[in-house]
């Protein structure tokens, strides 16, 4: 790694702000959202999914919703919310998007961090992933460095655009260790 | 088991009538659905849960349910829906419930398999269970003599209301094998 790639590294790192979503960041989420899906090969959501439903995704009831912030841009955001109603409801659910031009910098892992934080901080006792597709190998490595295991794995739960139907793990940590 | 209980069995089987569940079914439901959720040992939802979030949860939008009939009586009810949308709306998600007076009788198994067929008719190439109790031993034994395998388990996802913290599995068969 030269010093150039290690120094910007290291800006991200310092310059990146992760701070509740608003209405106001609505239109870049959108547009990250659309650049996410458009691969079809890490997310269920068709690459023709509706503004609509990108919103309620992101500000639905019961959503907690950040985005990792440098100067004006938005590099990704996540969301965390209940896995589970009334007796589930100790496990938190979360989603990650990072968008494509930021990819490489730790926003990723950064934002992970901060959600596992937020999580117990709101009294969640572990968190759990339901689709992490099987196929998509930076984010089953960053899960497992967070301390995520796979708990399950559904066999071709996912039509993934290129290789078609490919598995689909279960990962899982609890909150209180660490 | 005596000539009689035989007999009951098949009796109830000859019987009844798995059908498309309609609003005028839905008082009947609605008492089921308190009847099993009040034991909080199998379900995810609260024994409090409100007569209108149980009314979403069996003729939301998307929701295919049936009832199991006999003569004027409901012994049982299920559903199922895309568990995933888009990129994972080939595999199905169902729900069951028995009436407790209706126990022992067939029914959970007896709609089980309408389900199966019901399901590969709509054309889902798998279904899917995201929340079956570890410690439900009936469930788990009639799903696996149905042809499904535990593909993951959560652990302590369930808080069971007399043994605290329990798994749940993830359960999982393809609809084009039998």
């Amino acid at each position: 790694m030269g010093d150039r790639k290690a120094k910007d590294l290291f800006s991200t790192a310092e310059a990146m702000e992760i701070r509740r979503a608003s209405e106001a960041d609505f239109e870049t989420m959108w547009s990250i959202f659309q650049a996410v899906v458009a691969t079809g090969d890490t997310y269920v959501f068709s690459p023709t999914t509706s503004r609509q439903d990108c919103h309620a995704y992101w500000f639905g009831p019961g959503m907690t919703s950040f985005v990792a912030a440098q100067d004006s841009s938005i590099l990704g955001m996540y969301k965390f919310r209940a896995s589970q109603r009334d007796l589930g409801s100790h496990i938190a659910n979360a989603s990650f998007m990072v968008a494509p031009a930021a990819h490489g910098r730790g926003v990723g892992k950064a934002m992970g961090q901060h959600c596992l934080l937020e999580a117990r901080k709101a009294g969640y006792v572990a968190m759990q992933f339901n689709f992490v597709v099987s196929t998509n190998a930076g984010a089953v490595s960053l899960w497992k460095k967070l301390g995520f295991a796979i708990v399950g794995t559904v066999p071709k739960a996912f039509k993934h655009q290129r290789l078609g139907y490919v598995d689909v793990h279960v990962m899982h940590r609890f909150l209180n260790d660490g």
